[in-house]
């Protein structure tokens, strides 16, 4: 049995899309077939958006991305003013983002563990797996007690994921968790920084869920923080609302995909006709055979009233190889010249927030 | 172009497994290959969780179940104690399973709609579509309306989703939708009165999320009801504790996957050795290449030390095929035959929960 | 290390629908959704090509379907005169049917062996691996053997696969291979004596291409035997202009899909003015994104002039869940009562055939 | 209704990975997750493959990837001596490759017909549809009938169809279909002028079949060319047999992986113990849970003694977004430097070949 040094031994390091220019690239898979040019209209379409300043970009995640070595992609995206709002999975952000921001890795697992056959052996080893990547769970637990350690430090009252997230970025400042300090950067501290919101609908669906059950069962009988979903609702709502032009990056579907193309119907029901997301773009290998939303296309969205149908793109293919392609466009086109950060955690925090 | 009533005239009908036993078809698959081996192995296993009277059973639903006709398959699974608690997205619980409650149905798109032809033309009708099923709009705003009313009702405190539904129960008896009262049976109705708690983590992300911004954004500046997303899981942890031995019959991935097998670790971080889940069946169309959690392996869960590998089955399907199989198989073997309900929301009232 | 003997020890057994009545099940599925729905549409339109009587049926295999526990279900579809020509893969009708025909079996693996963790073992023993199922692979050798004896006693001259299948079928009667021997049915015996012509246009890709690779090397400046693929399809073209209604059942693209859609092409070129597939079923587990045949709709196939789009059914299943409840519908229905069998070989050869 | 002029009107145009240096995105994808990690090791496995000059290198294509824009990619691998033998589906060698060396492209379909919502009156106009590409049927005949005119120019005797596409290639260069004479270049013509020998093994199975099929009506009576797919099984063994050290690189699956795999069991059946594929690569969208072949993995390949488990790699991806960066990376770190073309098929004309 190797140790559990020889297995974490290989780190997962992201890709730096200002170091590839991949824009004659993609240019050239813009007259060819299938995914390629798919890929290559997304990227347009990524352009056409960051152009439009008026447009309030969503950035959607689902499945484990960070974990994958897109940590920093995301980061120039948040840094660049190429991104103006993110809604994630719990994972995405806390377990494999912060995680990363606290000083740890993810690993690079060998072929052989790919397929579940010595799983036993890393239960013993205190080795999670993300397919072919390896996490040491010792660690993921000391990411959980940070987020104890916050929901601890602040007033006990019901917070939006979005709150939550910016003391999160708070923390990471206080505790030189930051390149000026010699650390990493993360996107929790970008989007901290810039002024980004992040939401993570399902927040207690991640390593922050264990942090906050612990805090909640230790604050049993006495006031304690709560995390309110429906405030995310009204906030995100709120955006659109102070915003009206809208598009969406979408990696994956599930809770993240659904609930930026809610705000859409949100925003109606509290008497404000919004309009659908001008722009989206979706990356995915599911299909639409199942109905489920992971898969579903930005057509059917449009049934909803959610997605205009005119600049939509669906990428079918895993993110690792399609993102870095329509992101590297927009970037090394300079799509986003003339873009200043829209601050939008600034606007939440005007807004008369609910309670 | 068709009326919005031509459209809307063939409802989705529900399933009912206790009319097709389909024990020997099941049987012949045993020694057969590739998905009919594995859903006749779920079939098995879910056949031997059942007659583990000690065994709770937590049914997870992701992807959009209830509309697609297998609404009365999970009523029966409740009625006859073949599950004893829920974790679901909001769309299968409340845009889809309480609104039909509520007398609404889905209704069958003919073949040319699958693919999004006809989707700007359905926008202008306010029909809904999910692949190839139309749902009316109108009548969706009546049930967020309904939601947005049930929220009023409440006293002005964090709810866990599980309570909330549990009101949604309440609200059916109370107006008569009811089969003794001549209208359709529910699952929420069937899990309130067998005392079943229904958990959806991401509970904004549905119909009642509208109806819960329109009931915050009325109620600014004064008490309002919140959605604590922590409670839940603190809660589901609750019943890990309180009835260790469990197993988990999951349709698709996603949050409630996730949730589900994450109880395992938040018990142990609330210092309770708990075993990992002894029966794990997974029914999906995703699979493992993309890193996400709806198709990453039940294997890949054992590395995190939430599934234990000697019961577990993947079915890679779509639910309306496999499903019909595996649970009408433990029904026709009548492997419920000793259990009785567990009535898993009376522990939670015991229990002193949180917030 | 486990012993090969240890290892082949549970064969695969064959499903017999006409023990598992599936109607009711069908019928109920009809009004759900995704691919229950399809499965239910696809049984309806494969009922209807088997009350048209004129319609010749021609199914289609691609993928490893006997070694699944599919071969009584087709020898039952050809022995009931559900179907009057068959286009497969060689490995189906060779290294699989024919050669269980020879009283050789496959065997179930257990889980562990899907994902090829212990293939480097699986060499060493003689055993291949189709994904959960084992095969001898002295045996198939004896296989090979047999098809180079065939070859041997044939005249040396251009065969099509279909008449090279044939004196397979042959071989078996004279060497007491069928059930009134007391050895088990197959599809080419059944074909043979039921004058169902079989079709592999790609031959020499399976067992049968060892056998004659053998004779041809043998050979060598001697008269010897070869299979023209050309003949093939000018046989199967054919069979189009003398019965001109045809349905096909797909199971899986490649090869045989593609060539049973281009004899209406063929025809044409043929100077008769052939119509399209009148009835089109294809159950398969690809998707379209990437282009190829094995998921390309029916409609695509619609816009090339090969089927009609009035009954035509894209089934999204791998086929040992779909198929029993689609053929199995159409036996139980007793839509066949009406048919004869249209004896297509001897059409051929009647017709002066080529070369 | 658009005219077939204004839908024809945006050929597909063909990626030259002369022009896009990905070294440095491959090698950042090396050390992410999923596709990309194994994008970045396929890329290494055929960089290895080229630097080993004793190996040679065969080709296999399945799907439909010269309509997709791949066309110039495989004729660099063929001009630069980066591929040494071609095993294909007909439908790209002849129905596409040949086709656009005669003069005819391919074109790009609107997004709107991607899903079959014009079928109908594309095949009015005549026009063929592959996903998101239009054919013009018209021109599709051309190609065919040029097929019949070479079987008509040859001797009356069974060829393999790597003998006739030779023929093919020759009457490329007879006609003028060079870029010598200012025509484009093509696979056919490389292949012809590098000695590079093309497989079709179900060669009756695209445009050439109806070809064939028109010269064999013609013929009846009277000697006529017969294809041999045994033969094609024979030489390409031989082919093993003079080079033994063999690695391949395939893009989908399907009978141009099988026959290639089939190689060494075929040269063991001659008696020579032939070792097993050095290097492996396979991209397709497949996946392994129905056992057919074009997802089945190069681990599963390796248990019938196909392919050595060393240097193998699975690349789950649509072949226009991974393959660019594959054989890109491979270019552009000159990894052919030292290869000199093996002149396969000069190997062929000098071994006493069958029939």
């Amino acid at each position: 049995m190797p140790t559990k040094k020889e297995l974490l031994n290989r780190p997962i390091q992201h890709l730096d899309i200002k170091q590839h220019n991949v824009v004659s690239l993609v240019d050239a898979m813009r007259t060819m077939a299938y995914s390629s040019r798919d890929a290559a209209r997304a990227a347009d379409i990524y352009e056409m958006m960051l152009h439009d300043t008026d447009c309030g970009v969503i950035l959607c995640l689902a499945g484990s991305l960070i974990s994958a070595g897109l940590q920093q992609l995301f980061i120039d995206l948040v840094r660049n003013n190429m991104v103006d709002a993110i809604v994630s999975t719990g994972a995405n952000i806390v377990d494999q983002d912060f995680f990363e921001a606290l000083g740890f890795n993810h690993y690079m697992a060998d072929d052989e563990y790919k397929y579940g056959a010595h799983d036993a052996m890393l239960r013993e080893l205190a080795i999670d797996r993300i397919y072919d990547t390896f996490i040491d769970e010792d660690e993921l637990r000391i990411c959980d007690e940070t987020t104890h350690q916050i929901a601890n430090s602040l007033d006990p009252r019901p917070y939006s994921s979005r709150e939550f997230i910016r003391e999160m970025g708070a923390y990471l400042v206080r505790n030189g968790r930051t390149p000026q300090a010699g650390a990493r950067d993360s996107i929790v501290l970008a989007a901290y920084e810039k002024n980004v919101p992040i939401f993570c609908p399902a927040f207690s669906d991640c390593s922050a869920g264990f942090g906050l059950v612990a805090h909640q069962h230790a604050r049993q009988g006495k006031p304690m923080l709560s995390i309110d979903s429906a405030k995310d609702f009204y906030e995100i709502t709120q955006l659109k609302i102070a915003n009206p032009t809208t598009g969406v990056l979408m990696m994956g579907g599930g809770v993240p995909k659904n609930f930026a193309q809610d705000i859409i119907v949100a925003a109606d029901i509290l008497g404000v006709d919004a309009s659908m997301h001008k722009y989206a773009i979706q990356v995915t290998v599911a299909d639409v055979r199942d109905g489920a939303l992971s898969g579903s296309t930005l057509k059917e969205a449009s049934s909803w009233g959610k997605v205009d149908l005119t600049y939509e793109q669906m990428v079918y293919s895993e993110a690792t190889l399609a993102l870095p392609l329509i992101a590297g466009y927009a970037f090394h086109k300079n799509a986003h010249a003339a873009r200043k950060g829209k601050k939008f955690a600034t606007i939440l925090d005007q807004v008369p927030v609910t309670a």
